[in-house]
C-alpha cells in the first residue's frame, strides 16, 4: 500500500513562464507547461499535478498562473479547488509567486509545509521523487528550507548547482545534507569540475520549507516585497478586494527570483539543506532537451505529435508537428524541426539555446502575432 | 529592331515530366513547368513561350503536354490556338511527344522546320539564345539534325554530353559543328575530362530539324512508333477521329527518349550538327540546382515564395514556400525547406538528388495524396 499523504504538507506548483526556448510550440497562449512533451498524452502541468497528490491530496494542491491560463489550467486539473488557484495579473518571477502562496497558505494554516515545484518539468521515478519530497518535508519541519538537488549526469552549463556540505541528522530524512552554498550557471570548465566533484548537484528549483520560515527569510532580504505580498494575502480571501488589491499591488512588485531572495541568503546563515534527488530529472529547457529525452539512441529521430506523418532518410534529431503535413527529412543529423500552423522552426540541436534570440527578434520586427 | 519571326520554323514544346526531384513544389497536379521557379513572376512554361515567340510567331507555337494539363497550360499561355495544343492521354517520353508535332505538322507545312524545347529550364541571355536557334534553322535547312549543346561550366555527372567534331559550313550559321556522339551521364572522373576537353557540351534536349528529316530517321529506327505516330497525325485534325485514335494508339507507344531514337543514329550517321551555346542555361534538375539559381552568393539564404516571412540566422541555402506561415531557420546551413499546405520537406543541398526516392517511398506507403 502507497504511503498516505503528509498531513501538514501543501504542494504550490508556480505555473508562469512561457518557455522561449520551445517556439514555436510554447506560446504565449500555449506556455509550455500545457504541452505533452514526453508522449505521456497528457500535459506536463497534469503529470506535476499527479506527481504531488499522492504527497499533499488533490485538494492540497495550489497553482500560481496567469489570468489567461486560467481556464486551461482548471481544464487540465479538474480536481483543484477554485480557491487554490491563484491568478497573476502578470508574470513578477518566483519570490512573488511562491511568496503569494506561502502568505495565503500561513493564514490558513499556519504551521503549513509548502513545497513549490515546477509545472514544466519532466521527472522519471517516481517513487524515488516521492521519497525526496518526504525527506525534504521531515527537514523542514525542524525549521530549515530544504531543497531537492540532482545528480549530474554531465557537465551541464545550462543549469545553476546546489553545493553540498556537512550531513544534517533530522528523523525521517537519511540523506539530508547542509547547503555550502548555491552557485550560477558555470562556464564549462568549471562545469567539468562540478561533475567530477560529487558534492555538486543541480538546482532544480524544488523547495520545501514552512511557509513562515519562507516568510520570515523573505523580510529580511526583501522586506518591500513581503510587506506587499502579506497585504495581498490579507485581502485574498475576500472576493470584493482580492482584485483590486492585485491591479493596485501585483504590478509593482520586485522580479526576483526565489533562490536570490531566499536560496543564497538562508545557505549564508547556514539554514538550507539539501535532499540529493536520486530520479531522472530533465527541464525540458530547449529542443535540444527535448530531443534527447524523446530518443532512444543518439542516431534517432524522434517523433513528438498526435497523427505526425513522418517519412525520414538518414536523420536524426527531433520533429515536432502539430499538422498533419506528411513532413520528410532526407540527410539531416541532429535536426530540429517544429511544424505548428502559423509558424516553422528549422534548426540543429547545436543552435537549440539560440531558438530565444528569434522570439525576441519576431517581437522586434512587428511579427509578435507567432509569439 | 528585333529580327523578325522566321517564316517556315514552329517551336514545339513538349510540356510533360512531373520534376520529381522537386517534391513537394513539384506534384502530379503541379508540374515543374507550372512554376515560378527564378522569381521572376511567372511559369517557366510561360518563361518558355516568351523565349519563343519571337522567333516562331505567337501562332506557331505548339505545345504537348497531358490531358490533365490543358486548362492550366491554356490559362498559362493564352495566345496558344487550340490546334496548336497536342494532349497526351499518359506521358510516353519524348520521341513519341516531339515525333507526333512532328507528323502533325509535317501535314500541314511540308517543308516545316520545328525545333523542341523543354518547358522546364533557364535560360537567361535570350539574345544569344535567339542567335544560337536561328543558326540551328539555318543548319536544319540544310538537312542536318541540329541541337544546341551547353558549354559546360563544371563538371556535371548530371548531364548528357555532346562531342564536337568538325566545323560544319553553312551560311547564317556560322558557329556550326558536326557531332562525333553522344554520351551518357558519366562518371565523375570522366566528366572532370570532359570539362577540360572544351569539346564536350551539355545536352539541353534542345533539336531543330526539318519534320520529315526526324520522322525519316525515326522510321529508320523505330519503324512501329512512325507508323503509328503517322496514323495518329493522319486522324489529328478531324475532331471526330482524334479522341478515339489516341485512346487506341497512344497508351501502346513505344516509351523511348529522342536522344536514342533519332539524335544518337543520326550522329552516327553523320548528319546530327551542334551550335554551342553561349547562355546561362539550367534545368533546374533538384533543389541544389533551384538554390544556386536563385541565391547571389554561397553563403547566402535564397528564399521563393510570395509573401514569404522568413527569420533566418546563420544558415544558408534555400527556402521555397506557398504558405504564410512564418519560417525560421537557425545554424543550418545548405539548407532545403521546402513548406507546402500538405507536405514540408527538411533535407540539404548535398542531398537534393534523393528527393525522388521519397517520392517513390510515399507511393509505396500509401500516402500518394501529396504527390
Amino acid at each position: 500500500m502507497a504511503d498516505p499523504a503528509i498531513d501538514d504538507f501543501y504542494a504550490v506548483i508556480p505555473a508562469g513562464g512561457i518557455g522561449s526556448r520551445l517556439w514555436p510550440l510554447s506560446r504565449a497562449d500555449a506556455p509550455k507547461f500545457l504541452h505533452d512533451l514526453t508522449g505521456s498524452g497528457q500535459t506536463l502541468l497534469r503529470d506535476t499535478w499527479d506527481r504531488l497528490a499522492p504527497l499533499s491530496g488533490e485538494g492540497r494542491i495550489a497553482v500560481v498562473t496567469g489570468r489567461a491560463h486560467r481556464a486551461a489550467v482548471e481544464r487540465e486539473l479538474p480536481g483543484v479547488p477554485d480557491h487554490n488557484v491563484f491568478l497573476e495579473s502578470e508574470p513578477r518571477d518566483s519570490s512573488a509567486a511562491i511568496g503569494l502562496a506561502a502568505a495565503i497558505l500561513v493564514r490558513r494554516e499556519p504551521d503549513v509545509i509548502i513545497g513549490s515545484f515546477a509545472a514544466d518539468h519532466v521527472i522519471r521515478q517516481t517513487r524515488q521523487f516521492e521519497f525526496a519530497v518526504r525527506q525534504a518535508v521531515a527537514v523542514a519541519r525542524e525549521g530549515y528550507i530544504c531543497t531537492i538537488g540532482i545528480q549530474p549526469s554531465e557537465a551541464s552549463v545550462g543549469f545553476g548547482y546546489i553545493k553540498q556540505a556537512g550531513e544534517l541528522i533530522v528523523d525521517g530524512a537519511p540523506e539530508a545534507y547542509m547547503v555550502e552554498r548555491f552557485v550560477e550557471k558555470p562556464d564549462l570548465d568549471t562545469a567539468k569540475q562540478y561533475f567530477e566533484d560529487r558534492a555538486y548537484l543541480w538546482n532544480a528549483g524544488m523547495f520545501i520549507t514552512r511557509a513562515d520560515v519562507l516568510l520570515a527569510e523573505l523580510a529580511v532580504n526583501e522586506p518591500e516585497l513581503h510587506a506587499a505580498l502579506l497585504e495581498l494575502a490579507e485581502a485574498w480571501d475576500d472576493r470584493d478586494r482580492r482584485g483590486p488589491a492585485v491591479d493596485r499591488l501585483w504590478p509593482s512588485l520586485k522580479k526576483i527570483a526565489i533562490d536570490y531572495s531566499v536560496a543564497e541568503p538562508a545557505a549564508e546563515k547556514g539554514r538550507l539543506a539539501v535532499i540529493p534527488g536520486h530520479f531522472d530529472w530533465d527541464d525540458v529547457g530547449d529542443f535540444a532537451s527535448l530531443s534527447k529525452l524523446n530518443s532512444h539512441g543518439r542516431n534517432e529521430l524522434a517523433i513528438l505529435g498526435e497523427g505526425a506523418r513522418v517519412l525520414a532518410d538518414a536523420s536524426s534529431g527531433i520533429v515536432v508537428t502539430q499538422t498533419k503535413r506528411v513532413i520528410s527529412l532526407i540527410g539531416v543529423r541532429d535536426i530540429v524541426v517544429v511544424d505548428t500552423p502559423d509558424a516553422l522552426l528549422v534548426t540543429t540541436a547545436e543552435n537549440a539555446q539560440r531558438v530565444k534570440g528569434v522570439v525576441d527578434a519576431l517581437k522586434l520586427t512587428g511579427r509578435g502575432d507567432v509569439l
